[in-house]
C-alpha cells in the first residue's frame, strides 16, 4: 500500500534529482525563522484541500511553521457562498442584504475562535475572504483565488473587491484568470498553477497486483482497451457526450467505457446527470459508471486506462488531466480552461473543439491502434507533468510569493 | 431570520437572567489569562460540531483565547476510524497493523501542521487521539469521547488505551458511557453531558410566518395533527416501526407523520433503510419523508408538531430530544441510552419499551386528545431543557473541567 508514511521533500529526491532538492531547501533558508498560516473553508471542493494538505506539509518540511485553519459555516452559509461561487465565474444572482449578512457574520463568527500571530496569512477563495476586516493587520495578507474571477458579475464583485483590495498580494491559477480591472498598484496579481503531489496515495506507484484487485473490485476487464475520465457527474464535464463518443468508437473496435467521479447526497442536478447517464447507458456491459471511489482506485484506473479523456465543456483547471498525464497516458481532451496548458496537442494529447464529437472518437481510435505513439506521448506527458505540473514546483511558487510580499 | 448576530453570553440573559450569566463571568474570571485549543475532525457528524461552534464562541467570550483546530485525513483514514466507532460501541471488527499505521500516520501528519502553545489541550472523539504522542507536553490534555464506550472491542481498546492514559483527564457523556477498567488514578473521568444552543437558527424563536414558509414547503398541511421524528434514516432510529406506529394512531385519529432526516451519499445501509420506508409509506399522502432539511426546516417542523417522538432501539445522547422539549413539545420516546435524563415519563413525555409499538399509539393518541395535558407537559420538558441542557450550563461544566486540571 502506498503513501503510509509522512511526507517530506525528501522523498521527491528520486523523482527530481538531489540538485533540485537542495535548491528548494536553499531557496527557503532565508524563510526559515518565519511562520504562516492557511485559512480555507471545509466544503469548498477536494481539489484545494487535496493540495493544501501536501504543500502545508513541505512548508513545514522547508523550516516555516505553517498552520491550517478550516472555516466552519451553517448549511446557509454554504448556500450563500456555492452562490457566489457561481456569480463570480459569470452567472447572474440575486444579491441580497441577507445574503452579505450570513457572509459576512460568518467570517466575524470563525475570527473569534481563529487566533493569529503568524508571519503570513494566505487566505483561500471567496469563503473566508472577508475575515481580514476582524484583524489588526500586523502581517502580509495573501489572497489565493482558485476559481476564474476574469468574468464576475458586477454588483457581486464591487461588494467583494472591498475585502480583496484590503489584502497585499492576490494569486490566482491562470493569466486567463485575472481581474483586469485591478491594477497592480491597487493590489498585485501573481500567477500560481495547481499541482499534483506525485507521492500521495492517488498518485504513487502502485503494484499490479494492487492495481488488478481494483479493477477487478469495479468489474472493469482489462484484456480490452479501456477509455476512462475521471470527473464530478456534472453537466460541464458532459458524461453523456462521453457515451456518444464512446459508440462511435465502438463502431471501429472492442473496447470499454469507464466513467468515474464523485457526487454529493445534497447536488440534485448532480443526481438528475447521473440518472440521466445511466439511462443513456442502459445495458451496456461495457459501460462502467463508478462513483465514489476511493483515491487508490483512481490511480489504478488511470494506470489501467489506454487512452483518457478530459471532455470538459468549461473547465477551471482539471488537474485530473495532469495526474493521467504522470500515468504516461496520452490525453484526449477539449481545449479549454486550463487544459491545454497540460495537453500540448499532438505531443501528449489531442486538444479538441468539444463539440467535436467524432474527432474525439476519431483520435480515441488512432491511439488505441497505436500502442507505440500512445507510449511516446505518454512519456513526453510524464515529462511535461514532471516540470510544471508537480507539488514542488507549486512549493517553489509560495516561497518566491512569500519572499516578495515581505 | 433567526441567528444574525455574533452567538455571545449577554444574549443570555434574557433566558436565564442577569444573575445566572454574573455568576458564569465570575466563574471564569480566573481563567480569564488562559487559552485553550480544541481540535476534532471534520467528518465526525454535525452533533460535535455544532457543539464546540457555540462552545468555543462562549469560551472567547468569556476570556479564555479558544482555538479549533480541523483534522485532515483521506477516505481511508475516515474508514478506518468508522470501523473503530462501531468497534468501540460494541461491534467486532478485524484490527490490522494497515488500519493501525493509517491511524496513526494520520495523526501525525496533522501534528506537522498544528502548532500548539496553548495552556490547556481538549481533542474529541477517537480520531485525533493520537496526536498527543507527537508532543512535548506542556499543559493538561484532556480527551473528551462523545461515544458510548462502556463495553468496548477488547483489542481494539487495549490499543487504544496506551493513547488515552497519556492523557490528563477524560470527559464523556454520561455515566453509564464511562469505561468501568479505568481507575480514577490512572486517569479520571469526568462527565458532561450535551447541550443545545437555544439561540442557533434550530432552536431559537422564529415567527409564526416563517413556520409556515417552511411547512408548506416541506407540503405538510397544520390543519391536522403532526407526529414528527428528527433522526437519520437507520435501524437504529427504526423509522419502519414508526411508520407502524402512525397507522395504529390513524386507525383512531386523523393525523400526520413527518419523518425528516439527513443521509450521506456514501452510505448504502442508509440509501437502503430509506427506500424501505418509501416502500412501506407507498402512496399514503399523510406521511412525509424529508431529507437533509436545513436547521430552519428543523426549527419549523419542531415547532409545528403536535407530539414529537424519539422512537431509537440504541441510542447516543440524542439530543434531538431536548430540541423538542424546548420547543415546549411533549416527547414519546424509547426508554434507552440518553433518553430517560431528558424525557421525565409522565412529566414531560412518556418512556416506552421501544418493543411496544401499541403503546407508542396509545401514548400520541392520548397526547392529541388531550392538549391541555401536552401543553403541561410541553411547559415543564422547556424548565427542564432550561435546568440542565442550556449550552451555558455546558460551558459551567468546561470551566469547572478547567480548573479541575490546571
Amino acid at each position: 500500500m502506498a503513501n503510509l508514511s509522512v511526507l517530506s521533500l525528501n522523498k521527491f529526491r528520486c523523482l527530481l534529482g538531489d540538485r533540485t532538492i537542495e535548491n528548494i531547501f536553499d531557496n527557503a533558508s532565508t524563510l526559515s525563522e518565519k511562520s504562516a498560516v492557511h485559512i480555507n473553508s471545509t466544503y469548498q471542493g477536494g481539489g484545494v484541500a487535496e493540495i493544501l494538505n501536501s504543500l502545508i506539509i513541505l512548508m513545514n518540511d522547508v523550516g516555516i511553521k505553517t498552520d491550517w485553519r478550516v472555516m466552519h459555516g451553517s448549511h446557509d452559509f454554504f448556500s450563500v457562498t456555492k452562490k457566489f461561487h457561481n456569480a463570480i465565474q459569470g452567472e447572474r444572482i440575486h444579491l441580497t442584504e441577507l445574503k452579505k449578512k450570513i457572509y459576512y457574520i460568518t467570517n466575524v463568527n470563525n475570527a473569534i475562535f481563529t487566533h493569529l500571530n503568524h508571519d503570513f496569512v494566505i487566505v483561500h477563495d471567496p469563503q473566508p475572504l472577508p475575515i481580514i476586516t476582524c484583524y489588526k493587520k500586523r502581517q502580509p495578507w495573501i489572497w489565493r483565488c482558485h476559481i476564474d474571477i476574469s468574468e464576475p458579475m458586477k454588483e457581486l464583485w464591487d461588494y467583494l473587491k472591498m475585502f480583496i483590495v484590503k489584502y497585499d498580494a492576490m494569486v490566482v491559477s491562470m493569466n486567463k484568470f485575472r481581474e483586469r480591472n485591478l491594477p497592480n498598484h491597487i493590489i498585485p496579481q501573481f500567477i500560481i498553477r495547481p499541482s499534483i503531489n506525485p507521492l500521495n496515495i492517488k498518485n504513487d506507484v502502485i503494484s499490479e497486483s494492487t492495481i488488478s484487485r481494483y479493477m477487478q473490485k469495479m468489474g472493469v476487464v482489462t484484456d480490452k482497451p479501456i477509455i476512462s475520465q475521471v470527473s464530478r457527474f456534472d453537466k460541464w464535464k458532459d458524461p453523456k457526450g462521453m457515451v456518444k463518443i464512446f459508440r462511435l468508437v465502438r463502431k471501429k473496435l472492442d473496447c470499454q467505457l469507464v466513467l468515474m467521479g464523485s457526487m454529493a447526497a445534497d447536488d440534485p442536478e448532480g443526481q438528475e446527470i447521473f440518472r440521466q447517464v445511466e439511462r443513456a447507458v442502459g445495458e451496456d456491459k461495457d459501460i462502467h459508471l463508478i462513483m465514489n471511489a476511493p483515491d487508490i482506485a483512481v490511480n489504478a484506473l488511470q494506470r489501467s486506462s489506454t487512452v483518457v479523456i478530459q471532455r470538459s465543456l468549461k473547465e477551471g483547471f482539471a488537474i485530473t488531466v495532469s495526474e493521467a498525464l504522470w500515468k504516461s497516458k496520452p490525453v484526449v481532451a477539449s481545449n479549454v480552461g486550463g487544459i491545454p496548458s497540460q495537453v500540448l496537442d499532438n505531443k501528449n494529447g489531442y486538444l479538441l473543439d468539444p463539440m467535436d464529437l467524432q474527432g474525439f472518437a476519431d483520435r480515441i481510435i488512432h491511439l488505441i491502434k497505436h500502442p507505440e505513439l500512445s507510449k511516446k506521448m505518454g512519456e513526453f506527458g510524464k515529462e511535461h507533468v514532471r516540470n510544471n505540473f508537480l507539488i514542488t514546483r507549486h512549493l517553489i511558487d509560495y516561497l518566491n510569493l512569500l519572499k516578495k510580499v515581505d
